[in-house]
């Protein structure tokens, strides 16, 4: 049925750390999964048996530690809310750097673009990020952010998602790129993704100034704090890690 | 800010089972975490410490057992792939009986309507399912299937959803019924739910038809399956848990 059938498989890592957005996660995965076995993905963490914690306290097991990961066809880094420490964790932005050497496909969603950019990944790039946190972004000299609210930008070999949800939509034309229209269009199905929201404030654009207010007020202390953590990695002043394990 | 800020905390509940979907609950979960601290969401499992595994291998650590979990406001059902012998479950289902008992919504997205329609939770209602299960949903007599392919169907307090994906549309109304529409748009806007898919085969009524007579064939052999399994539940034939812990 599948004109690309003859495809060896393909890998795609999605690397875990302390409160990643699960739908980050699962909304690509799943969208991924129905590829199966054409596209095998694979969660990785610091370390194999330890769960990982998302911000919405979902604990959820990694499939390889960071250091036992073989090389990834396809690096797909999700976004997470109080995760401002793991832009200057060694070990998870080294292994960012590590495998994007030999990745085919460099991808983040929502906040993950931070995490891309502060590995130096996006250099050069058009990318985009979650509506709220573009200032964030841009704060990055090199990194050229897309205007507006788009779902994901593609540019080169690098594909950047917007907020949250947009990875749906992203996988999907990853999955579209890697194996096939018609693939996408199977798994859309099979996803029943025909997408309704009730309400129409799913970004700046279109919703209504008294939720775009309170909401993005709601931002402000998260985007400031990823501001300084962005300005220390571009100076260099991450703090170093204290201890015995410390960045593990 | 919110009108409903002085409502008491409401406790949602989503059980999970060996091959639930990931995006079934994850993107529900994500969805209604957004209202925190006014709604609270758990996973349970048959056992605290031990992960259950989706369909996808994703491995998630339930926050309760099912023996100690206390009572849930709402109960949300999510569906799964090859999970025939949790529909004949008596841990599982007489967990949906006793929780639905005292609950004051009782939902299910995709397959999860097979497990409350098992429980006997939705004899007399209107309900949903995933697209390709509908016939399946048929086999239960006291069940009144929506025609179409709704993304969810509200009769009196249950709330059933449509294929994986409509656990997001789903979750935004609950989320609307709960705590406010305001509280809704906030949630769809931090989540950047502005879904763009880039095909429209989401579902049976725009789907090419090569496409959909694909995805069809697929499901064959589980609708055949889930249909003799509910066969089992209605003849009161449901083969006897063997040795000790089963059904745990």
């Amino acid at each position: 049925m599948n004109q690309n059938s003859s495809r060896q498989n393909i890998l795609i890592g999605i690397p875990l750390y302390k409160n990643f957005d699960a739908l980050d996660v699962v909304g690509p995965h799943q969208t991924f999964f129905m590829q199966d076995p054409q596209l095998t993905t694979l969660l990785m963490g610091p370390a194999k048996c330890d769960p990982v914690e998302s911000y919405e306290h979902l604990r959820i097991l990694p499939d390889w530690s960071f250091d036992s990961c073989p090389q990834l066809d396809v690096l797909f880094v999700p976004g997470g809310v109080r995760f401002d420490d793991t832009l200057c964790d060694e070990t998870y932005i080294g292994f960012l750097k590590r495998q994007a050497a030999g990745a085919k496909l460099i991808t983040s969603v929502c906040t993950g673009a931070l995490l891309l950019a502060a590995a130096g990944l996006l250099d050069g790039y058009k990318a985009t990020i979650h509506w709220g946190y573009k200032s964030v972004l841009k704060l990055f000299p090199n990194v050229i952010v897309a205007d507006g609210f788009p779902r994901f930008v593609i540019d080169a070999n690098r594909i950047t998602g917007g907020g949250i949800s947009s990875g749906l939509d992203e996988a999907m034309a990853i999955v579209s790129i890697l194996v096939g229209n018609d693939a996408a269009k199977r798994g859309q199905l099979i996803m029943q993704y025909a997408p309704q929201p009730i309400f129409n404030d799913g970004d700046p654009s279109t919703a209504e100034p008294s939720i775009l207010y309170e909401v993005s007020t709601d931002l402000r202390g998260s985007v400031e704090s990823l501001s300084r953590k962005v300005e220390q990695v571009l100076s260099g002043t991450c703090p170093k890690p204290k201890g015995k394990g410390a960045g593990k």
